[in-house]
């Protein structure tokens, strides 16, 4: 008995709130480093899902992934087999900071008990914004954060292809033209719809400058998809069979056999927020660099949960995405295991597609800029992703944006084909180094004519930065 | 008179030599920056074109570009119709540093005359290597470094496809397999010839490690060539007719209706060696950073006749590539117009591709590293292209190289298929700033499912790098 119960205060216990890529990084990073008979590690995930791509349900859902299981990276059992006590549709309701417990309730029976923790790591990610309009929770009307949405969108695209007789008449409306709302977009494409994106922004992808949004807007309407901005959502309309049949503005109606709400998210802290613990102006959880919540020792927090310091404009940022949920799974693996890591903070690089058309961006758009108090020159420039004699050369459109005086890079857009959107790692790189555009000129980046042209297009937009901040005051 | 004389005197003379990417990227640079009433350019090019793609030879060869002016980014006529005094088919012969002047010879009247100058460029270029062997100047043995040779290989192509009935029998040799072997071997490919590599060093692709380089081998066997490592050729086997019919090895003979030379080129330095101008351990020129000939306030030099620091190793090194001389060209027409700019150096990046196989490399491979007196660590690690799940999500091996202790990023080496080249680009940037393999790992790289998995290839490599920085002593 002594000796068990020696035992017993030798091994700590970690419990982690959410099994998703924040959450289970972290449960399995340290395991990594420190065995069960060191560190006892108990997960709570209140969903039926550890671990998936939530940014793969757009290519499920529009049949470029074939089955759902692709896109769970490790199951419940996987991890069950690494000595992780993984308790599935188990909600953690309350966090008792100073007791050091947290209150779980099995979500089939509704039993509720404590347990007790020596290190909390919070990874309760995100939860989709869900207007409050009427027939928001009509059949036919989805959100695509989870598996189990993007299975219940599946089913309702498969009985509307079973009801409706011409291919031609399917209908489906996005609400929103952020990310989701964009790939989304591509995934109903790709199923036979006629797609509309009812937008409530000047341009689609707010994550850019307006005037690289108008250049996704046309590419868009290019691609045959129906673009309505500056729009908002007053209502969905429902038929006699209760079921979504239009998507209502202030202006007009948009017939629809089905909505997928692409509005974006905000942190799921409500727990951490009763829990006293601190948030930020974006409603995340605020961490020092190894990822601990600030103020508190043992306590961890990760993943679309917290907010991240913007390398760029010195700003606390809300970016929910699953590789920086992974990092930061890492990170606090590693500091619980015994180790040393920690995560610098972002400087906002984002990728995404629609059909063949690429976007990507990094750093400050001109209103992050004004809003960090800085100055700044931009550029556009437009080059082509391989040298322009060789065969599938592609458009891109470069932005640039450079601090006045010091030349330092800012930030970048690019929108084009193929080719385009990983080039903006390029940029990513220069702004962690804190280049300025005048050394990014000099950059010694890979050519050779299926690759780039002569001068990469990021190249020729520095050059043109160059001469911006030279010539100006 | 009077007047003219001193307009004259007021008035400089910039002499370019060599009328490709680095002689003409100079000669316009200046022209924007200065005048014709400021400065006269004179440019001499022995060869038939100006500012063409070398690198773009193969792509012509093959059949994806389809004819030779789309190689040619500007014309003789477009040179001139911005001031520039362009001398087709004239060869400097001599030039007099002491005298401030170039001898030049029209080739085809083989009239020779002096041309006075007060600032002098040098872009020469670079010639390819020529073996002494036995039949090396038959008909059907080519080089591919001009648009010229260019042309004649086609000939013979389009010549050997009507002399052999069946597609099935033509042959064709490639000996070399740096850059120019590999790129002529998919172009001939494309060309449905039946292709043998042969090759001097113990893998294809020596500007890799050798483990990297038999990723190369066994891919492009796997693409139908045949590939012959570690063979001397000995002599080009000649007909009855005169032309090549085979490239003979100590150890076998390999038929061939057309033998392409790809063993690689040296700088065109002859004429600044006999001018007394410093040549580097390469045979290139030597110049400062704003890359002025050192020790010669007014003679400039770019582009392939020179070296450059490579900012890894802190040595000079040999790098014929078109990117650079633009680069050159720029730096060298900024400072004679009046403006400043250097060439701070290279990482020596470098990627190409043979049919859907994709070679990268940046920094330094093990045995430069060594050289260098640098003691590191490697990693190589799989990982794909895409998110695992997503369609066409390609294998790729990244090779990375950190210096032991400091973690600094020494290297990285990729072989893969489509989207991994160009990833070469993080690690050209990182490189250029100095960057640890840890700092790596934070890096804020573009995500999405159809453009990487959640970590990065390069991020995976980083990953592992740190773990053996860490448990090297």
């Amino acid at each position: 008995m002594n000796m068990s119960r020696t035992e017993e205060r030798s091994r700590e216990r970690l419990v982690v709130v959410g099994g998703d890529a924040a959450g289970m990084s972290a449960a399995s990073q340290a395991r990594r480093l420190r065995g069960p008979d060191e560190l006892e590690i108990v997960a709570f995930e209140r969903g039926h899902f550890t671990s998936f791509s939530a940014c793969g349900i757009p290519y499920w859902v529009g049949g470029d992934v074939p089955e759902r299981d692709r896109l769970i990276a490790r199951s419940p059992e996987e991890h069950r087999a690494r000595d992780i006590d993984l308790r599935m549709r188990t909600e953690v309701v309350e966090i008792d900071v100073e007791g050091a417990r947290v209150r779980a309730r099995d979500l089939a029976s509704g039993a509720e008990s404590w347990t007790a923790y020596d290190k909390l790591v919070i990874a309760t990610g995100a939860r989709p914004i869900r207007p409050d309009l009427p027939g928001v929770d009509a059949p036919g009307v989805h959100g695509v954060q989870t598996l189990d949405d993007g299975q219940a969108l599946l089913d309702t695209l498969t009985a509307t292809e079973g009801r409706i007789d011409s291919a031609a008449q399917r209908r489906a409306v996005v609400v929103g033209a952020g990310y989701i709302g964009v790939e989304m977009a591509e995934a109903l494409i790709n199923r036979g719809y006629e797609v509309t994106v009812v937008n409530r922004g000047k341009e689609p992808m707010s994550t850019l400058d307006p005037d690289m949004g108008r250049l996704v807007h046309k590419a868009m309407e290019g691609l045959g998809i129906t673009m309505v901005d500056d729009a908002e959502v007053t209502a969905l309309r429902t038929g006699d069979d209760g079921r979504v049949r239009a998507v209502a503005t202030e202006e007009a109606e948009y017939p629809a056999d089905v909505v997928v709400l692409g509005i974006g998210v905000r942190p799921e802290t409500d727990l951490a927020k009763a829990a006293g613990l601190p948030l930020g102006d974006h409603g995340g959880l605020l961490t020092d660099l190894s990822m601990r919540v600030r103020g508190h020792e043992n306590i961890w927090a990760g993943g679309d949960c917290v907010e991240v310091l913007d390398l760029v404009s010195g700003r606390q940022r809300h970016i929910p995405l699953g590789t920086h949920a992974n990092k930061h799974g890492q990170t606090i693996g590693a500091n619980i295991g015994g180790g040393y890591a920690t995560f610098p903070g972002v400087v906002g690089t984002a990728v995404s597609k629609v059909c063949d058309l690429e976007i990507a961006r990094t750093g400050l758009r001109e209103k992050d800029a004004d809003r960090a108090g800085l100055q700044y020159v931009t550029v556009t420039i437009e080059s082509t992703s391989r040298a322009g004699y060789y065969p599938g050369a592609a458009l891109m459109t470069v932005k640039m944006l450079a601090e006045r005086r010091t030349g330092r890079l800012l930030g970048v857009q690019i929108v084009g084909r193929e080719g385009a959107g990983k080039r903006v790692d390029i940029a990513a790189v220069a702004l962690t180094a804190g280049m300025t555009v005048e050394q990014m000129t000099a950059l010694d980046l890979g050519y050779a004519p299926p690759f780039s042209p002569v001068w990469d297009p990021i190249l020729v937009a520095a050059r043109k930065a160059v001469a911006a901040v030279r010539s100006g005051a």
